[in-house]
């Protein structure tokens, strides 16, 4: 019997014909693996620089090493990968389009920002459940040097930082989607629409992300009839402190809906959240990419996990959008991952 | 039966269920709307700045309006739409992102530069074959303004430009997928990969691009084992002059193929090339965008052309990269488009 992907709301697909995580990767700098996760990445980089001359050469260092180290352990060679989904917050995706340059595959460049390990993992899934490819890595990188150079002050500057601001995470995650029987299953995606409710603080990624993953999050449940409770963890990318508390009162008021007891955070895990310099989390693509494809692939494989929700959050504000007085639009796209071992 | 996108080689899909471009719309700057396609468009903007106050929000404006359009013309509202699937130039598809943001329709964000009406189309053409969506809008706009303050010199500074200069497109381009029988229908997608011969003029975006619309129509041809004699024409984005050159010489030196007497090229079209401004011809995203979806798709429906193979072409170039010594990679993704009249 042929099962096609199964559309089953306007914005959420079943996966329906067997689709894995044969397998992934996460690398990160310094900071990150001194985290309370250092010991689950693949790969710290002691040298934020890597050996290269600019901070956006590093980033692209950073996601071809993440690329590499997923196709290594599937035993694959670029030749035999079909596709790469893969983006960054760096102006034309640069982290990625000089990070996968060399690898010789053919190339999807996505934009989500820190929602992009989500978009990507989602749209590979589909991409392998309908045919139209085999072998599909999903991959997005970040690095705080880049991103803070671009979207805030120069880093010579040394300006404080208010405690609504994140930290945008040195880190990589790749994924590589197929159908060979994998201890990690995606069984279905919800691709999110952008929401914006006025935010204007380029420092405050957390609640201008909150409304979108909220929205995701609402319509993910009453499109596949699910409660909270189905899932062992319902994983947000990067809202941190600030971020997540208004998530829960955006789905609490607007749509009477609970997760407090489910959620949990990528941006409030990857740090020791007693760093002051923290503030308020982690955040960056890499952030949720290297902890989606390290700890929680983990957490899957061993069995601790039986299903979970990735909700990948990304602020979709501009170098320049805020200098033109705009407001921060974001989008949250979300995945729903099971471990197999529990099926 | 049910049929499921077909993959034919490791980068081709045959589009099998029947997949059609149910509407599709161009609009364009004042200058686009004084070349040779003039009368084409569904819309010409006399004020390149549309009432915005910055280049970039007229840039949104532009691809709000092209989507609308689409939208229009097939008759449906915002709500009816499952996915739109586009992006921009700009850093972190500024023109995209606040262009679609107040329409409430689930957001997948592209990076392709100026393959991207070709990225979108061949994407929107798969999650409708594979069922994963029902009604897909792919869409793309770059702007004269945005893009030569981003990548070159200020406007105000008026510089010189070489011969080998292309002139970015005030345009944007939308398009309906659905399965909703049409004239116009989508065969075939291959995706490209990453190309660099190592190009380091930032004036010089045909000869970037040209090694990777050589590859990715090689590839194709190879893939389905078509010969440029089966396409009424190959068009590709935006190589222009230069451009177009340099794809007849790789395909005839590296691949023994000749596509002389069957290529043309968006960015030869859509200005008067006597207009020395002009120089190589036009570029940006809006460039096939507008003339896909205006012209080309116009030619198909009256079956005036039977079947085309549409190779949009990127130059993968960032902000900075030129500024930090980097050759420019592109991509190049290709649709075949059929025009129904004619099965």
């Amino acid at each position: 019997m042929i099962v096609l992907p199964e559309k089953i709301g306007r914005q959420t697909v079943k996966i329906t014909g067997g689709v894995y995580i044969e397998a992934s990767a996460g690398v990160v700098g310094k900071k990150e693996g001194e985290g309370p996760l250092g010991n689950e990445f693949d790969r710290i980089f002691e040298d934020g620089r890597m050996n290269e001359d600019t901070w956006e050469k590093a980033e692209s260092q950073l996601q071809k090493h993440a690329v590499e180290a997923a196709m290594k352990k599937a035993g694959k060679r670029p030749e035999e990968i079909d596709l790469i989904l893969a983006g960054d917050l760096l102006g034309q995706s640069m982290g990625t389009t000089f990070g996968v340059r060399g690898l010789g595959i053919p190339f999807i460049g996505l934009y989500g920002a820190c929602s992009t390990m989500a978009l990507s993992l989602a749209t590979a899934s589909l991409m392998v459940d309908s045919g139209a490819a085999e072998n599909v890595i999903a991959a997005t990188s970040s690095h705080f040097c880049s991103a803070e150079k671009q979207f805030r002050l120069p880093l010579e500057y040394g300006g404080q930082r208010p405690p609504q601001a994140q930290w945008t995470c040195t880190a990589a995650g790749a994924a590589l989607v197929s159908k060979k029987k994998s201890p990690v299953s995606a069984e279905c995606i919800t691709y999110g629409k952008i929401c914006d409710l006025g935010i204007t603080d380029a420092n405050n990624m957390g609640a201008a992300m909150a409304p979108a993953a909220a929205d995701t999050i609402a319509v993910h449940l009453q499109e596949t009839g699910a409660t909270p409770q189905e899932y062992d963890l319902i994983v947000t990318g990067d809202l941190g402190a600030v971020g997540s508390k208004l998530l829960y009162e955006l789905l609490q008021k607007d749509y009477g809906i609970d997760i407090t007891q489910r959620h949990t955070d990528c941006g409030l895990m990857i740090f020791d959240m007693k760093d002051r310099d923290i503030n308020s989390g982690g955040s960056g693509c890499g952030c949720s990419g290297a902890v989606i494809c390290t700890h929680f692939m983990n957490r899957l494989i061993r069995g601790e996990l039986k299903k979970i929700l990735f909700v990948g959050t990304g602020a979709l504000l501009s170098q320049l959008s805020p200098l033109q007085g705009e407001s921060i639009p974001s989008v949250a796209h979300a995945v729903v991952l099971k471990g197999v071992k529990n099926k």
